[in-house]
């Protein structure tokens, strides 16, 4: 098994240039070529040239009432009192020798060639003229031009009607087709070629067909990586899945070369055995970059494909290759051109997601004259330490709140696997290179994923996490429009967080064992000087959570003292580990007697998962995690689940659709329904003043 | 003729309440069905229900790095001078009964179910071991756990993915692919028939085709709107034009009806002879509102079609009817309703936007389970007074520039019909119902057409225009982000703006006829107490602007005074103005002398299209105009075009590409292609301190 282990990381910024030197050497760094399409189909496109306009607009004098049309100076001192008389004259007469010819207009029809000035309907009358002809009875002098939209008016031909390079929006579309334009001039839309590659992978329809095995891997970036595309303005084609082969992948990028502006050749960009991202673009061209210094996403590869090592090599190797698309992604064949940048994508699905922020999007804005995207961004306090390697720009996903009127940020998962990171988060932090990382409380930028104004109507909560909360958001985001996000630190942190003002709620349910009562002493200790609430969520019931049917038989508390059972543990501060800890004392039996002690999960469904995937025999938990994950359940306690909040947050318009909704009957029916969980409690308010 | 002026104009919430109590009547003002659609072509769409794990992520405990899966366990002792040897062992060897089994994974790979930790491979040594067998060899020992990602560590099947009403990004397709689904539940999108009215409309392809006569409109409304319908989500359908008569308006609404969720009915929404849409709405169901108190949008009409009506009638009048849709059109049934709400969108384009904005959105928002837009907004001063009539909700379009770090914003043209003052609108501010208007300097709340951070990078001109402005414009968009408005007040208003604070620069052509020179006393007599930097743009040539060939023998400045020929003005307080003054002063003419001298136009562009529209015949203007709308050119006079700016504005990052541009040898060559165009003197500095 050959196995190459070097990867030479280069500085973000050293990385970009050299591929913006490459393309700019290759005439690539510059917008695509124009082409004119429909004025019908151009939202969103990007104009390639000044429009000026055509036509005039109105290009003609056109009347703006539905009224008569006059020669303004026939209406000289009409009053009153003293009304003047005018007569009706057919369409067809353009030089009425009437002495005062007048006749009806809609809004928008031109004026008769003689006449200059409107009078509105609603201001004349209806007359039989002393000759028998219909005539028209007005009481006021109109000046020249009255109710007139002269040509012109609006706009003029040769105007500019729009510059280069802007991005055609619906009344754009009004501006181009009313100045005369059936087309309009816009960029090309890049076409891009997005290549799943990987042996371990199975298409979401495959899995839906036929379920995955271990070892299988859902291929899912390439819907990512497609979806970014078309959002920046590029035409994707996905590519069915390439297994690992130095051939097939070969062959996959020289088909897509030919058609397509740009490569994303996903996975077997890093230096394992079955890595063969690097070796396809040296085969067919040059390799500029294999390793950049961001994180997460280093194994990123940045390379330009030759047009004749992309043709020749398919003459000379690979005779029986089609030359046409898959037929699963007709394209029509680009422009020729000598090079085709090619970027190859790390494998981690947030690193894939940031490859395509970092290096896709710059690319395609330029191709498209746009600047690259700036997100918005605001200044938060960082509510806790983050480290970073000094020679990485490293991209941190963060959850923001407002609290107390101002902005604190948190820190998401890390793991480069963890999609939902990027799912949940609310922005990212750049911590750059030459920095060890931000402190908790330091003042950090946040660049925004999410419009900033949705951060004030959400409500923050950091603390034990519980099913209800999840069925909070759903129930918040299809009725209010308010937005519940969570983290868990399990109860103490949550408390801890409420103090320090970085959360507007925090879960909580930590049994004082001397008590009996719940939250109440805790909060007395960790908010001292704070008027606080607790509300009530649920009554939950707590358990050792095992295999279905229980097949080692665990019972009661005593058997976390077994030695043929090994534990999975909840983390120190969390409201389920401090039931454990009082119970085993009450019992006399010490961290060490017990299997697995040291095992740290952060969540009920993570202990349960551990359990389901045979590295554990039991731990506590609530029922509702055994069944999600289909588990046996040994019940052992009842415990009481808070929320807790200052007094100005609970009397505060954010949070209060959250509170209706615990006396809402839909909501509680759906809390009910989940096992073990009573809602008779739910809503009751308990004030703690300071002490 | 029958002509019914009745139009009863009702308050914009009322009407609002009416709309949305009758839909909740029919069970429409909620969201539409959800649909399955496989999670590749989910993007932008909006769930329809919460999202929850079918799979965990890794569903199986999965190899963090490239290396050996080895027993934790059996790595215990193993240290830099003291290495342990592990036997290298085969894939299907489950239980093996080497002491030290070890087998290498890639990243992403399956454990192996006798191991538990992972070495990377860059802290092996491949060994030959004692009994000839090939092992590795590891110097430290290893956790449990080490660089394994365990099932459900990202996501534990079960847990909420996505909740209700989300609308879905790129990285949420990852998600919800990742967690195991190949389909997502999303809001069927709405489908909307946006069906133009009017016998005077033509196509953009019929006018590309065969031009445009006088009384033909330009068909365009429906361009915007439609596609106004697909920003919002929905589907749109563009009908073809469809003649001003009252069958054909209702034959094409009973076809739409039963297709669609939602029709625009454009134009005909008035009072006028030939506005039907208010008796078809009548014909197939309830008129509910027939005028609302909006400015600009007042013949805005809202029903509800009846279904047994919209069939019936099918059934009684019009045998011949197809009741397929047009074949333009091809549309897909809507499941079966009873009703179907009507919009009468008013003619002129930007009440038809507007309406689109106040009435359409909401609806599509409502439909798809979103809250309504809301554009982000900004407090700005404002710069002149805006009258509004009490009984209206005014939506006035502006511009906004930020001028010594605060916001300024500055009507745009009135006029319903200007589609262009929407083009350019950076915004709208809203006069409610019951207040007269805003005054000059108040503050006021504008709600933004573009981002914030574009006005940023704005230079603001007000002043005098000239062509080279949007020349500049262009040159910048497609170079440095950076991006030019201008409104044209006029050289006067310009230095009167510019001492307000209300602008970065003011273009300025004006005489000073006791030295010749231009601008520098006038900025001393305007901005006596401002460090003022005048930088020269182009010298340029006034003359008359008559017909081609100049039938009137137009010549000098006597000609203003022949009482045969009919002056077309620029406005007071303009630098052409202000020579035309000074020039008939010299000669000793009078304005009563001057036929036309009271018509006053904005622009050159102005002035040379009312000479084209034969309203005038001759003005004065520069020679650019007189070649822009094919007419005639005399010259009369030289003159110099400043633009005038702080010195802090001169200073500035923000004017500085505008600064380089006038030394730049593509753009002055572009400048010097204008007729009587003179750029020898372009980027020449004077700066006046203060007096």
């Amino acid at each position: 098994m050959k196995r190459n282990v070097y990867l030479e990381d280069i500085p973000l910024d050293e990385a970009q240039a050299v591929f913006q030197a490459a393309l700019q050497a290759a005439d690539w760094w510059q917008p695509l070529e124009a082409e004119e399409v429909p004025v019908a189909q151009a939202n969103g496109r990007i104009t390639a040239r000044a429009v000026w306009a055509k036509l005039s607009s109105p290009h003609y004098h056109a009347s703006a009432m539905d009224g008569y049309a006059l020669r303004a100076q026939d209406s000289e001192g009409a009053t009153e009192t003293q009304p003047l008389q005018f007569t009706l004259v057919e369409e067809w007469d353009t030089t009425p020798s009437e002495p005062r010819p007048i006749r009806p207009v809609n809004t928008g029809h031109p004026l008769p060639p003689w006449a200059n000035a409107v009078v509105m309907i609603e201001h004349t009358q209806l007359v039989e003229l002393a000759d028998g002809r219909s005539g028209i009875e007005i009481r006021a002098s109109l000046p020249p031009w009255q109710h007139v939209r002269a040509m012109g008016e609006d706009m003029v031909a040769t105007e500019l009607v729009l510059p280069a390079n802007h991005k055609l929006r619906p009344v754009d579309l009004g501006a181009l087709a009313g100045s005369g334009h059936a087309t309009v001039d816009v960029y090309r839309q890049p076409r891009v070629a997005v290549i799943p590659t990987g042996s371990e992978l199975v298409s979401t329809e495959k899995v839906a067909e036929s379920g995955i095995q271990p070892g299988q891997i859902i291929e899912y970036n390439s819907l990512v990586l497609a979806a970014q595309v078309a959002e920046w303005g590029g035409l994707p084609t996905r590519w069915p899945i390439v297994p690992d082969e130095f051939e097939a992948i070969q062959t996959a990028v020289r088909l897509a070369a030919q058609h397509h502006d740009l490569i994303l050749l996903n996975a077997g960009s890093s230096a394992g055995s079955e890595d063969y991202t690097a070796h396809v673009v040296q085969s067919l061209g040059q390799l500029l970059v294999h390793g950049v210094a961001v994180r997460p996403g280093h194994p990123v590869i940045l390379g330009i494909l030759e047009d004749d090592k992309v043709t020749r090599e398919q003459g000379d190797k690979v005779t029986n290759e089609p030359l046409t698309p898959s037929p699963l992604h007709p394209v029509t064949p680009s422009p020729f051109h000598l090079f085709t940048p090619i970027i190859g994508v790390p494998g981690y699905p947030v690193s894939a997601a940031l490859t395509g922020e970092i290096f896709v999007e710059p690319l395609l804005a330029r191709w498209q004259g746009l600047r690259p995207y700036q997100p918005p961004t605001i200044q938060a306090k960082l509510t806790r330490k983050v480290n970073s390697h000094t020679g990485d720009d490293d991209f941190v996903r963060v959850a923001v709140g407002e609290v107390n009127g101002r902005f604190v940020t948190t820190p998401i998962s890390r793991g480069a696997g963890v999609i939902t990171s990027l799912v949940r988060a609310d922005g990212i932090v750049r911590i750059p290179r030459f920095s060890e990382g931000a402190d908790a409380g330091s003042d950090v930028t946040v660049h925004l994923y999410r419009d900033a104004r949705d951060l004030a109507r959400t409500i923050l909560a950091i603390g034990s996490h519980d099913l209800t909360l999840d069925l909070i958001a759903q129930f918040l985001a299809e009725r209010s429009g308010a937005r519940l996000a969570s983290a868990n630190v399990g109860s103490l942190g949550g408390l801890v967080a409420l103090r320090r003002g970085e959360c507007h709620l925090a879960g909580s349910h930590l049994l004082d064992p001397e008590t009996g009562i719940y939250n109440q002493s805790y909060v007395r200790r960790y908010l001292p000087d704070e008027d606080v609430v607790l509300v009530t969520l649920v009554g939950r019931e707590q358990g050792w959570l095992v295999p279905m049917g229980n097949p080692k038989n665990v019972q009661g508390w005593a058997a976390a003292a077994r030695d043929d059972v090994q534990l999975v543990n909840r983390q120190r501060g969390a409201g389920t580990r401090v039931l454990l800890d009082y119970e085993l004392g009450k019992l006399g039996i010490q961290p060490e007697q017990v299997r697995g002690y040291g095992r740290e999960e952060y969540t009920h469904l993570a202990v349960a998962a551990a359990i389901v995937s045979g590295t554990a025999d039991f731990g506590l938990g609530i029922q509702a995690a055994a069944r999600a994950l289909k588990l046996g359940f040994v019940p052992l306690a009842h415990e009481q689940y808070d929320l807790v909040m200052t007094r100005q947050t609970y009397a505060s318009e954010r949070v209060r659709s959250l509170l209706e909704l615990l006396h809402d009957e839909r909501f509680r029916t759906a809390v009910a329904a989940l096992p073990g969980y009573d809602v008779s409690v739910m809503g009751k308010v308990v004030e703690i003043n300071g002490r």
